[in-house]
């Protein structure tokens, strides 16, 4: 099975920021606020058929919820945001998850909206570069997940067939737009994470990524 | 001009559910994070290519809230919440804004991700039917708002080009969907509104629809 993994916070931890964004706004839910606004922002281009580059959404959401907690980024602050990103750890499940799914047998890439070289150092910096066969951006087809753009180029670039493939994901926004595409899915169930209400339950569910693995292996 | 009124939030008060919330889940923030994850779900649905109905959107996102708080909603709990949003009240400054546009001679239109006979059903128990000239859904194209295809249809009925319509309404995804399509725009931006990050500031912004309304007509 060719197993394709979403990046931020399916595989990296995104709380490493928590503190920068606290030291912005005073608020220690700020850099939940701000990643759940790049993701409202990324649905919203997406769904009305338009493109942008992740790591501007990503930027434009940092400054505009500090600006909601009343404090005015500064560039300097900006580029510590991005320098945050590019320097995520890995959660401590990820790493024997991947190797489970290696020693199978299975191929496992990365398929991110990040920009591709920032997805690249943040697999260099957490680690897990060398678990990977190859990182695939949303940015090489110009369309971020969850269109089904993203998730088909992965699909093109190893010749198989949509049921040959499994995408995994902390997200039930990644896990709908890769069933939308006919892929298999594994949601990672992470405390707080939630399937999106009303679809299709995704193909194997675990709380940690061995487990997921494990659920990969034996199907 | 064209005047497209969105519905839920820009012209009725979604409020009215809270303590119908509060009585499922003891929780006086579950309607706001109810409406939060139907509109994230439909956003999510339609970047990814799709199309569902709204009201069975709406339906599942009660129930997964709920289910999140502990607790189970009944189908004659789900048939209440449904019963709500047909009956939800008008804010107090809409119908002076539309008197306001229709004085000054413009056309008023609502277009909504509602079913069209639930949107028929929500102006009327408001009391505004009598104030639009059509009510359209994005039922009729099986797309969602912010795909451009619901805006798009309202142009092709009145035969106007996308500068001669503006969108009014209260969210900042249905303002870039319209921008998308190459609509004027009219943020209404009550408490808790924002534009979305990177975007383009709106044509007109205002704070309530009587200020946005002369904005429009004075232009």
């Amino acid at each position: 099975m060719l197993c394709v993994f979403d990046v931020n916070e399916t595989l990296l931890d995104l709380t490493a920021l928590d503190p920068l964004f606290t030291k912005f706004t005073g608020d220690p839910q700020a850099r939940q606020e701000w990643f759940t606004l790049a993701i409202h922002t990324v649905l919203t281009v997406t769904a009305a058929g338009q493109y942008r580059d992740f790591a501007q959404i990503a930027g434009e959401a940092a400054a505009a919820v500090c600006a909601r907690h009343g404090h005015e980024l500064t560039d300097a602050e900006l580029v510590k945001v991005g320098d945050g990103l590019r320097a995520l750890p890995a959660h401590a499940d990820v790493a024997p998850g991947l190797d489970r799914l290696r020693q199978a047998g299975h191929q496992v890439v990365a398929l991110t909206n990040s920009p591709l070289a920032t997805a690249e150092a943040q697999l260099q910096n957490a680690g897990l570069a060398t678990k990977f066969d190859r990182i695939f951006s949303a940015q090489q087809v110009s369309r971020l997940k969850p269109a089904p753009e993203p998730y088909l180029q992965v699909l093109r670039a190893f010749g198989v067939e949509p049921g040959q493939a499994v995408m995994v994901a902390a997200h039930g926004w990644d896990i709908a737009g890769a069933q939308a595409a006919g892929l298999r899915t594994a949601l990672l169930a992470r405390p707080g994470v939630h399937p999106l209400p009303g679809l299709p339950a995704a193909t194997y569910t675990a709380a940690t990524m061995p487990e997921l693995a494990d659920a990969i292996v034996r199907s």
